[in-house]
């Protein structure tokens, strides 16, 4: 059995949004026991990440590491038409996900207890982004 | 088809433990031909990598990198409740993968030859680490 | 349903090579119209990424990048024999990725317009790699 959906998340710029209730409720709906929830983020500077989903200092963390691992307006991008953080945020989506492959069991999606799905947005302006869901299983 | 297993692994802290034989001895039992072996790690300290699987100098010297390019303690950190190893942990965890998808082919695991399974324990304390394996073909 | 396919390419040493077109033939031809398409590089010191497809530039720059984090011949490798760009391909592959999940939709791949797939030779001779192709699906 195979299951597809694709979603809309609009970004406010730079900054991760929690999308694990949509993932969830897909799984919920789409009757599969025991199988597969892949997503898939159609885009080249925003990435999809699991991340530690109780304390949002995590997420600050993690924003400020990036940013000095992979530097807005290195001096070393050829690639800079559209500005400063263009380069960066495609290094950052390389460096983490555009797929990430969960498990469904019981038909559930099986998360453990701190793991939220998030969509990480690395463009410092606000983004229409696709997430695209295919669930197999049976 | 689809089967799925979970199982655990004890860690010592920080450390890599070869979980290839577990994995290939599941699909081994499965009976499945052809089809995907998708590997899930339900925790955000910890990470699933294939590395070299011959020379052991290989997985000190990732340690070593990895433990330079994301410090324990670094200054930058507000979650540091769980100790300096806390936060560092997640990052290590989100710049490597908790997911890793491989093939079966001929009933077999198809991975190359240098290529091993490793469950990499991020913190600095003994945890117990849980592994769902979820296997669809045919 | 489930179709399998290896095929492989001949690198000049450290670049990427664009294998989009291989991987939405597989696609086109296996029938299958909802699914996963799974690929997975069965090398310890190359990687296949989604980059932006559309200005060189970009993996010019993703290059200098990468290849100033993960330095050759850093001098806490140990893991040296094979020459300094050994031990930072094993370490530039974990960085990135080894496997990609991709949905297919309407019987083509679904990739967003700007994703490109490439495969990421990280060693400065050329060698030759088996990229593994698995399409789940109905």
């Amino acid at each position: 059995m195979v299951a597809q959906e694709t979603f809309s998340i609009q970004t406010r710029g730079r900054e991760t949004v929690n999308i694990t209730h949509q993932i969830t409720s897909l799984v919920d709906q789409s009757g599969i026991h025991s199988g597969i929830c892949q997503l898939f983020l159609r885009h080249t500077s925003a990435s999809l990440i699991l991340c530690e989903n109780a304390d949002p200092d995590v997420r600050s963390d993690l924003e400020r590491y990036l940013s000095r691992l992979v530097k807005d307006g290195d001096s070393i991008f050829q690639h800079t038409m559209e500005g400063p953080d263009d380069m960066s945020a495609h290094i950052r989506t390389i460096l983490t996900h555009s797929d990430l492959s969960l498990p469904i069991s019981n038909g559930r999606l099986a998360l453990g207890t701190w793991q939220g799905i998030y969509l990480w947005e690395h463009r410092t302006h606000p983004h229409n982004r696709q997430v695209m869901v295919t669930l197999i299983g049976e």
